[in-house]
Formats: C-alpha cells, sequence, structure tokens
C-alpha cells in the first residue's frame, strides 16, 4: 500500500534526549504503518553543535572553517545513528546516511556552503528495499570529499532540496512551536496559528524577524514548489501549510505581523544633497562588512538632507565609528544613535490588491499616539520603526484591527 | 630538508581534554620542525566511545552494527578536527581526514572489520603540500560506502596498515605508559623498560595479559615488517622498539614476564578415557561462544583422567553450566571451578636456544612453595598456573631469578 513518499525534518530539540528520539521513532512508525515511504531529516542532539563550537573556540578561536565543518558534521552523525536504532526497536527498517553518503554534492564555500546536485540513487534504493531513510541534515560533501556544512538553518534546506530532487509529496518541518503564528503568541495571547501562508509571505516574515525558518530554506522550497508544513514535534495538530499563491483557497488581506527588536537606527544630519553622497556612506558600511537594514532619506527642501538606516544592534557602535568618519568627510552634521526603537511590520500577499492597508497601519498607530520614525514597504510588507516601549502596544493593537484574532 | 616519513599514533588518553590535545599537537610541531613528514593517527577523545556506547544503549540494548558504527566513527572524527586546529594554531599546515576519505577500505563485518586495502593518494597529496595528516583511527569505509569500525585496538591497527602503506620510516605508538616493561611495574617497582622486543615476543605478551597494544596490530606489523615505537606522550624519553628478530643486537633469554589474573579454572574429574570424549567437551563449549584458553590433560594410567581447562572468569559460571551438563553426558564425574587461581608466564625468545628455561621457571616456584596446578608452553613462552595468593610473590621471583631487574 503505497500512499506516497513525505520527508519529515526533526531539528534539534526535536531530538534533545533519549525520550524525545524515542517519540519522534513512535511518530514516523506511525507514518510508515499508514504506508507512506519516508526520507527524514535529523539535526544535531540539543545543544551539542553549541558544545562542539565551544570545543573548538578553546582550542583555536580562529578554527580553519574546514576543520569546523570536520567537527560539526559529527552532531548529525550522532543523531541519524540513534534515530535509526530508535527506529529498530520498533521494528522496522531503517538506514542512515550522512550528507556525503547520500550525495548532497556542494560548493567548497565551508560552514556555509551550497548544494550544487544530489544524486540520491542511494536514497531511492533504500526506499525501494522498503527502508525509512534517516539523513543527516546541515552537511554536504564536496566532489573533492572534503566534508561541507550548509550554514544557519542548514537542516532545513536539506530537507526541502531532498524533497525537491525525489519529488516528495510533501515536506514537513517538525519543529518546537506549532506552526506560524499571526504574531508571537508571548507578545499578543490571542495569537492565532495561520492555517496557510504563501511562500512570499513567509519570506518577508522570516526576513522581517519570524524565527521559525530561515528565508534560505523558503526561497530553495518556492524555486522548486515544494509544499511545506511547519509543524510542531510534540503534538499531533496540523501546523502551516507553506504553499505558492494559487494554491491558498482564502485571500486574506493580512497574514501576519512581525516584530523585530534588535535593530537600532543612526541618522545622519545635515547631509549634504548632491548625488553620490548616500552611495559612498552605504560603500563604506558594506566594506567593513555592516550589513544596513531600512534606508529613509527624505526628499530636500534645502541643500542638505537626514539619511536614517537601522542596523543590527550588535554591529551598531561598529556602524557608529564608520559613518561619523564618513560624516565628516563629507561634511555633514552630526551622528546619531537610537537604540530604543522597534520595527513592526504587516505582511499579506492580500495588501496588493487592497488599497488603504499602508494608510489603516498608519492610522492605527497614530490614533494610539504611537509616533513613526521611518517606514519601509515592499510590495507585500510595511514595516515601521517606532519606539521601542511601544512595541508591544503596537503589535496587540495591529493584531485586532486587521482582524488577525477571530 | 626531508628526512624521513613518521606515523604517529595517539591513543584516547593522549587527547582526554583540551590541554592534552594542545600537548600532542607541540610533539608533532616538535618533529614537523625538525623535517619529518608526518602522519598521525588520533583515536576518540578520553571516554567518548563509552559515552556514546551507553546513549546507544539507552535507545536499543541491541542495535545495529551499522549504526553503531556510524555513531561510534563520530568519536574519532572529532578528535581529528580539533587536532588538526590545535595545529594550526601554532602556525603549522595540517588537514584532518576520516578514515572513509583516506580510503581505508572494509569488508562489511561491522565493529570488527578488516581491512582490504588502503587507496593512500589523498594522504600523499596533501604531504606534498606539506602538510601534517590528521587521520581518524579505528574507522574504514565499505565499497557500497558505508562506515565500519576495526574493533578493539582498532586505531593502532590503522597506524600499522598506513605506516606498511606509506612505507613509513617508523610508527609511534603514543599511550599512557613509557613502554613494555619486564613486568607489570605496580607488582615488581624493579621492573624495566624493555629497549627493544621482537613482534613475536610481543605477540605473547599480547596474549597473555600486557594490555599495551593488541595481538592484531601487533601480527599486522609483523606481516608487513613495520617497525613500531612503543612510547608515553607524556613524556620525552624512548619507549620500546618492537621489530624483527634480525634487528636485535641483544639475544636475551627472557624478555618479560606477564601475569593474568582473569581466568578461572574448571577440571572434569573421572573422565572416561575413550578418543572424542574431549572433543566433545570443547565443541559443546566452542558452540556456546565460550573461549577456552589453557587445556590440560593428565595421562591415564587407569581407564579414566582429570581434564582441567581455563576460561575467562566473566564465562566461568556459563561455561560450568555447559561442562556440567557435558559431564553427566559422558558419564564423567563431577566439575570443579576454581576461581582463585593465576596465570604466570615467562617470554622470551631466546628460550627456543637456551635449554633448560622450563624447568629453571619450575625450580624457581617450587623453592618458593608455590604449587603449579597446570603447565602449558609454546615456542616463546611458558605459562603457569598456580594459586592466586601467590601470584605477586611469583612474578618478584621469576623477574629477579632471570635477571629482569638488572
Amino acid at each position: 500500500m503505497h500512499k506516497g513518499l513525505i520527508v519529515q525534518k526533526f531539528g534539534g530539540s526535536s531530538v534533545a534526549n533519549v525520550e524525545r528520539i524515542q517519540k519522534v521513532a513512535r511518530r514516523i512508525a506511525g507514518y510508515r504503518k499508514k504506508g507512506y515511504d519516508l526520507v527524514v531529516i535529523v539535526s544535531a542532539l540539543g545543544d551539542t553543535t553549541d558544545e562542539l563550537i565551544e570545543l573548538a573556540d578553546k582550542i583555536n578561536p580562529h578554527p580553519s572553517e574546514r576543520e569546523m565543518d570536520m567537527l560539526l558534521s559529527t552532531g548529525e552523525q550522532i543523531s541519524v545513528a540513534l534515530l535509526a536504532m530508535a527506529i529498530h526497536k520498533l521494528g522496522l527498517e531503517a538506514i542512515s546516511f550522512t550528507g556525503a553518503q547520500v550525495g548532497i554534492i556542494t560548493d567548497s564555500s565551508h560552514t556555509r556552503a551550497r548544494i550544487i546536485k544530489i544524486n540520491a540513487d542511494k536514497i531511492k534504493e533504500a526506499l525501494s528495499q522498503g527502508r525509512i531513510v534517516i539523513v543527516a541534515g546541515f552537511q554536504g560533501v564536496t566532489l573533492n570529499q572534503d566534508i561541507t556544512t550548509l550554514g544557519r538553518g542548514g537542516s532545513d534546506l536539506t530537507a526541502v532540496a531532498l524533497a525537491s530532487e525525489l519529488k516528495a509529496d510533501e515536506c514537513e518541518i517538525y519543529t518546537d512551536v506549532e506552526g506560524i503564528y499571526t504574531t508571537d503568541p508571548r507578545i499578543e495571547p490571542r495569537a492565532k496559528k495561520i492555517g496557510s501562508i504563501t511562500f512570499d509571505e513567509m519570506l518577508e516574515m522570516a526576513s522581517l524577524g519570524t524565527q521559525v525558518m530561515q528565508a534560505r530554506s523558503i526561497e530553495v522550497a518556492k524555486k522548486f514548489n515544494v509544499p511545506l508544513h511547519v509543524r510542531s514535534s510534540f503534538s499531533d495538530n496540523p501546523g502551516t501549510m507553506i504553499v505558492k499563491e494559487a494554491e491558498r483557497m482564502e485571500d486574506v488581506m493580512v497574514s501576519g505581523i512581525t516584530l523585530n527588536k534588535q535593530e537600532a537606527k543612526i541618522t545622519i544630519c545635515n547631509v549634504p544633497d548632491r548625488p553620490g553622497v548616500a552611495a559612498k556612506i552605504f560603500k563604506k558600511l558594506s566594506n567593513q562588512g555592516i550589513n544596513v537594514d531600512m534606508i529613509v532619506q527624505n526628499v530636500s527642501h534645502t541643500r542638505s538632507t537626514d539619511i536614517s538606516f537601522t542596523v543590527s544592534k550588535a554591529q551598531a557602535h561598529k556602524a557608529m565609528k564608520i559613518t561619523r568618519r564618513v560624516a565628516a568627510n563629507i561634511k555633514a552634521g552630526e551622528a546619531l544613535l537610537d537604540e530604543d526603537i522597534a520595527r513592526v511590520s504587516i505582511v499579506g500577499v492580500g495588501m496588493k490588491s487592497h488599497p488603504g492597508v499602508a494608510a489603516k497601519m498608519f492610522e492605527v498607530l497614530a490614533h494610539n499616539k504611537i509616533n513613526i520614525e521611518m517606514i519601509s514597504t515592499s510590495d507585500i510588507s510595511i514595516s515601521c520603526i517606532i519606539q521601542k516601549k511601544f512595541a508591544e502596544k503596537a503589535v496587540r493593537t495591529l493584531h485586532a484591527k486587521f482582524g488577525l484574532g477571530k
């Protein structure tokens, strides 16, 4: 009774200890008994990766990236072996593979390698022998047989790439939350689990601060149209489907609200309004490895203007140093740093066809006496920088006014 | 300045923590600076392997051997990455490899695989680029790309096999003792480190209870004539050279004395003296997985005789059960178990050309009122089973009388 192929990915918290590994094994066995073929991707147990990084740091604070990959890839190798053993204990056939063994071929950018191609013959063979296939996430191998890792969110990427290669019917991403929520339930208890969301919306949510999946895996899933199902490994409830727009029945205006308090705002006052000045500033920052996020420059009525931008808090002080030097150089005024800001964003493909969404957002904030310091918009999202102390209030009010709690 | 190629193997205790890994790295760097090419084999850090076995046992008390190998091979992979990082920290070039990456091809007898061949191209390439090569011990890969492990003492075997394949000038086995001693220094403080010993003697010592190296690696070293140097990773003192007989200058009669208190003696009384009876007993035991070591049967003057044999203490009670059944079956008398025995052995290729060594041993024991319960001899060793309470006395007396403390 062949019912189709499901790719399942379990994150580190889902396999953090013996009991959880056994629970994951029972879940897999349940699917197997229903007749599904299964390819399971696993991350390293709980904190294993962090512990290995710490150990390496004691030995060499600037370790070779090749050797880091050699070291870290052991974490997932331990997981797959243990999970296979746990499935055997339940009387089912399973076989584990490393990324190298299943032919996940990557480039040689160690610690952040990109998948070039997948040779899935070994997986197909094992599936045809009736086995559950367990694959180590997060890792691959170069054509020269060096072990590589795929960087943050790498196990999700392994799952999506294998699901695409194997033409799986579904790719389930198991995590420690029930799915994607209309907003962070810790801020707004009325936040609801979203039944389905488009790849584009999920990409916006990820880049705006929702931690559940990295943008990279979602991009790949979108490119190859791999339907994702983000759900909890601690319950049997359905989670959130991430799909192409066409596959979503409902037409909601706004899907979710995100909040990011990890940014700081830098403003350069009285910037001379000459062509090339902005370029000069941001090129210097980028050369020094500073990631600039939002940028706002008001249209200038005089011969000078203010430019504001946001960077991550971690890079704020380094960015300020560079900014001060550039400001002096271009004969601008002083540079100001504000770390007490928050970015609140609304996301939804529906807003493309619903004019007035932005206006409604600004109105809601204004009505609640929340001043907007910067605005940035994309096709399917609108972000406002506000004072940090208003962050939670803004999220809750917008959540209510856009009808997300219903 | 190319001075030759040295293969060095460091056991788990030599890399048990960060400080020891750094110490090993400094030792390697010292050799490198003298101009040697180096291939370094490392075991898993300290107790890593035991911890992984324990973890697996909690999940599945009867784990698949393939998955055990998948799991356990991570231990050495962690070691090689960390050691490479530690060497980099000292400003030297090093690169780590798994058994699979350096082409240590084995059969598919998981957990106790045998090396079929080694494709050392990757090692030779790295050496030619001036790199120190770090290889994970204890592991290999089948032609089907399944990861295998080589069983107990596997890292020594990796070292010996690579030294042979690469035609190394020397193979150094670093351990937590200074070398091979004339007897256990904990029993006889006057025990001396042996400067050089033959492969055959070392094989006898290993099989008679000296724990430093497994017989298997010594056999391979003998077969391919790989000179071994067993020495301590905690000092710079020379250790013990293990060589072909021809290479040893000195001609000593007795090289060492070993003691084994891990055996028990079983005696079957009044065994009918018919052909095939002994075969029946030992076949039954072997069928049940009991390893019988020494066997003594006295020439029979009546129509029945006593048969005594030794087994490991761990298997003694199982062996007794089987023996009692067989004894009844063949109409022999009762079966007796004696766990308070010890085996003391003298080892030396010299005894081949020195008649009277056995007689001297018996005389020394008799003179000290130590009764000999069983005797077994090989080409280069003589073993006596005595009462356990006399074990240390026997070792010390024989050590003195054969002039080993000098």
